[in-house]
């Protein structure tokens, strides 16, 4: 696990749920360069996406999804025509989506072709998705679920263990296993002073299941 | 080994005294926001100190103890009075304690309440602490003893080796494990051209003897 | 594998030929403060190197060669004869030649002495290293080696593995190792949507074969 693995490299979808659970805090005009590309090189378009009084910027490959999913007011979609004199076949986020984002954060324009169809979206993705989107320093795992979502008594289970909610560390004993809302309003598994990846084996992708009540 | 992992996680003691060998160079007014705070969320206080002339803000859990207790000119601890609008139970870091740094680094002020008794303090503390703090990217072993406080013919006894000291990596042989005075002088712990954490199984905690002379 | 053990730590060599790919983009005036430097403490020399208008700043081990080498104009080198009031054995870095590149980013001078014999230079050392210098968070292998000066049939052999060259990942399927021109020019060793340098056992040194036509 190190500054890079604990993210969904290569996994747009998982990509997905962490960038929307992150945007909140952020004030209108900001512009988003988000770059997780597999398929980099490929002939997936290019996008410019304006959500609720902010940019993205990055690959069409579902990245934004649950961003244009949850926008409170009509989103935009443009197909990014532009094309720097010298385009890595690996790096657009260095030659394509850096200079495009910083024109926008200028408040000038690329050249670029609306999208008006549905093209590109992921009808079939969960509104909440039961796995680990990412791993913290600490090896506490955070799901795709909106903690809100999910009621107190629910009981999350990983690793053939239930889970139960707690407010946060301090309310559970040393090396107890639970879950809580965290600071982005994700659901989260942590042990309390341990390092619950590495106990649990839990990993990105690794699959959460929302328990009944007892 | 990550960039994380290798900093006294979950660990105020190890912190206190890692963090008392960086302040030097700053500058008066300084703001320092430190965070390492197991207990967030239960009852322990938040605290902004103000020592020589410089300010920390964190938790009241021991993390500032070396700072006050090696203090030039008599400190002054406040205990933070503000809390904000939104605090997340896990997360005091964004939403208390670096709005009261940016207050204090703008030259504004918080609610606070003075804290004129001993409270908080460590006294069970010791002045310089026998163990690894801090595993750096290279493996190198930080201990929390200052290393002016150590002859230059005192060992130190870690992992069944008993080290000598030397002024740095090229005074030693490749391979050959020593103890030196580092760049923010407290003793620290390496194995020439190698990753001394690796081979000789040291981590944040290890207890490092300090030996006599032979 | 983290932020620093991926690089090639305390080896002049390998890191000589990573900087000497990354310095194109940057502007005229730029000041590169590099560091890598095992002999720290020991008699080696400090220099200020100007090549193409851009200054280098650094330890006299060969980290600078390959820009020495592949200079467009011709290069200058000093030998830094400044010394700080408080020079740590251990961190040149910080205490000596962080301040020497900030005075010459101010367009400020220090004192130095002009090297214009051979000294120091590393005649022996390739145009090209064929090995691996860098692993990315992803997992993927650099080479030492300018892709250009290879042909597209031209096959690399690493760990009992004969690799044909492809534009980028979306050109081979999943779990397929290949190699590529990466962003900065370099040879680059990967396998699609996996990570090359666990599966391969590659770490920084591991040799590269530049293969024949088949």
């Amino acid at each position: 696990m190190d500054l890079f693995s604990d993210a969904p490299s290569r996994d747009p979808r998982a990509s997905a749920y962490l960038l929307a659970a992150y945007i909140d805090e952020f004030p209108a005009g900001n512009v988003f360069l988000s770059v997780v590309d597999p398929g980099v090189g490929s002939e997936r378009a290019s996008l410019a996406v304006w959500v609720d009084r902010r940019w993205y910027v990055g690959p069409d490959n579902g990245l934004f999804e649950l961003i244009l999913r949850r926008a409170l007011t009509p989103p935009r979609i443009w197909e990014i025509a532009w094309r720097p004199d010298r385009l890595s076949p690996t790096f657009h986020g260095r030659d394509l989506f850096a200079p495009v984002a910083a024109r926008l954060a200028r408040g000038e324009t690329a050249p670029v072709t609306e999208r008006t169809s549905g093209e590109g979206r992921k009808p079939d993705w969960p509104d909440d998705l039961p796995q680990i989107v990412y791993i913290d320093g600490f090896g506490n795992a955070m799901t795709g679920i909106r903690a809100p979502r999910l009621g107190y008594d629910t009981e999350l289970e990983v690793d053939g263990l239930s889970l139960k909610w707690a407010e946060n560390y301090s309310r559970v004993p040393p090396n107890s296993p639970f879950w809580y809302e965290n600071a982005n309003g994700l659901a989260e598994i942590a042990v309390n002073m341990e390092n619950a990846s590495e106990i649990m084996g839990l990993r990105v992708g690794s699959e959460v299941a929302i328990g009944g009540v007892e």
